[in-house]
């Protein structure tokens, strides 16, 4: 296996874009990431996409439309891990010398698809589904449990929020760019006691594009390449019927592999984007991929070290709550906000002299079916 | 990149089967692949899913409950060549080294799923949808064009389904296991001047799945490995907007390269599986993988050498017009149908001695979209 590095990175506006349709949401994300680059949109030799539905056609009618005639796509779900599943692929198929460039891209209209409205269908035979346990439910119930087992409090999940909004008005890229108090965020609608309207991530349209090659290649184009240290992918169950909900073991052997895979720990990273669809989520991430120690995401929040200006930025995007989850396009838009950082183009939310970031990207988690995924990329300059 | 062996195959029971689902079909197909490898479950690595809507938790309810607990899963969507691009993806990264054995599955429940009648959302924004270009107006168009350049007639395309028809009577695992003549076929419902109700392959319910390892493992479990000796997968426009729309330059292509990486020709090729949605459609496909010069696909088929006991058996399954047509799980099924005439194991069906068989499968031609993909295996014994 090669090295490979990421040399080129582009999304769209993130937010409810119905007039713009999958498509020219695709061609935003990947016409930047090509400008990015600096490459040919031919010398882009094959693809991964992930979409919900419809994967091929918004492939093809994407990349067709500016210029790239790839030959091999792959068109790959993965839940909110599609993304991330696509830029593993890349990652794959260049580091195993079968290509030396391709492209990741991952894009959703969540507004206009076909399935909008119904991605998670009603689990009938199944006895959660029947009780109501949507999305929202389960986090609920993560909540209380984190609360009840490490003292985790209202105030700390309303923090997720506060600081995620505040990232968000630093990326002219997110669907939400306003500063909100912890009282506005315990004062919004609640959805599922203790989880309010500002502690959900929206529904946002939106796309994510990387192109990534060959170490050797990458230097032809950019002084800049910034190496894919760890590329990790696992499916597998990630089920609330787990003796203890408050962390995910898929997450958690991710972690450990991707580590080992770049020789890196958690102390070596600078910065980190993970999936926090709901605001209590964020905290146990931090345990996951040991930026603490069980039990102690809530004290790492509270000592303002995952805020941007802290010592390990989490979410400076925005992250899911303000910048937005167009969910098959976010795995690929950690790995691209990582880049940025890495290369000291974050603008306002730049974490100064980053050297080692980390994407993370779960998905599923679906009642009453027990499946879920988890990609972990882990970046170096 | 090394050489790689298909070593278990099995499906489910194609046919429509709404009391089954998805689940219960996949597990059909990865059970029988599994016994049929004599592998067990836990040794399987990795797997590419395929499934046009949800294959994530398809992938994972299915490889769970039969012991597969494959860390790393690509759920890809193709169309109709979404199977080939599972069979692709196990090829590459078992090719590449990165793994030793994986399993490829597709699997589609035409007449539960959440997007049953659903498949091609109207094309609102373009001209060939607002005009009614359904897939069988488009094969209508494609079959009145090969009558006016080749002189193929109407008892020719007939001949396709008769000849299909028999042979799925000749498959236990077939949809439709009926004999018909031409006149029943000429004289079934017209579906689109000059289609026929009989010429069209059916709604269907189904699963294959296909083990895959690398060579030298292989003979540790079987003493006929068959090897895979081409792996190609294109994507690009397949469009009827081409100056001529009776061949596919698309599949034209990918059997140029699948020869190529084979070191093999028409002429080695001892029987075939493709895809053939309408009658018309297989004559075509005799040109593109060259089994004929261009618009001699008519004379070959009269020629008899493309039935079960001709000299290059075409589709002796039953093809999709009567062993049926699961989307995504044709091109997984097409590999293991393969696999039983080079082991000797296709029953009353089966090719004589054949040591070269080649497995084909397109995806895509939607009106309005241009979209397409061609994946073709060759498989040697």
């Amino acid at each position: 296996m090669r090295e490979v590095a990421v040399i080129g990175v582009g999304q769209s506006i993130f937010g409810k874009l119905p007039n713009k349709g999958v498509a020219e949401l695709g061609r935003e994300a990947v016409s930047a990431a090509i400008a990015d680059a600096g490459v040919k949109p031919k010398e882009i030799q094959f693809a991964y996409t992930s979409r919900l539905y419809d994967s091929m056609v918004t492939s093809q009618t994407v990349l067709k439309e500016v210029g790239v005639t790839a030959l091999e796509m792959f068109n790959v779900e993965n839940a909110c891990a599609g993304g991330s599943t696509a830029v593993r692929g890349v990652w794959k198929d260049i580091a195993s010398g079968l290509y030396d460039m391709g492209l990741a891209v991952g894009v959703e209209s969540m507004t206009t698809s076909p399935i909008a409205g119904k991605l998670i269908p009603p689990a009938k035979d199944d006895l959660e589904g029947q009780l109501g346990m949507t999305m929202p439910t389960l986090f609920a119930l993560l909540a209380r449990r984190q609360m009840e087992e490490h003292g985790t409090t209202l105030e700390d999940f309303a923090q997720v929020s506060v600081k995620n909004h505040h990232h968000g008005c630093l990326n002219p890229m997110a669907q939400y760019k306003k500063e909100f108090t912890i009282e506005e965020v315990l004062n919004s609608r609640m959805i599922c006691d203790p989880i309010t309207l500002l502690q959900c991530c929206p529904n946002t349209d939106g796309a994510a594009a990387v192109i990534m090659c060959s170490m050797d290649l990458a230097r032809r184009y950019t002084t800049t390449p910034i190496k894919v240290a760890a590329s990790v992918l696992l499916s597998g169950d990630y089920t609330f019927r787990q003796a203890d909900i408050t962390s995910s073991p898929l997450g958690t052997q991710a972690a450990k592999m991707a580590y080992e895979m770049a020789g890196l720990g958690p102390e070596d990273l600078d910065v980190v984007e993970l999936h926090e669809a709901f605001a209590p989520e964020e905290i146990l991430r931090y345990e996951d991929l040991g930026l603490c120690a069980p039990g102690e995401g809530g004290a790492l929040l509270r000592s303002g070290a995952t805020a941007v200006g802290g010592k390990i930025p989490v979410n400076p995007s925005g992250g899911l709550l303000s910048l937005g989850h167009p969910l098959s396009a976010s795995g690929v838009r950690v790995v691209a906000e990582i880049t940025l950082h890495l290369r000291g183009q974050a603008g306002q939310r730049q974490t100064p002299d980053a050297k080692v970031g980390l994407a993370h990207m779960l998905g599923g988690v679906v009642a009453g079916l027990e499946a879920g995924a988890c990609g972990i990329h882990i970046l170096t300059r």
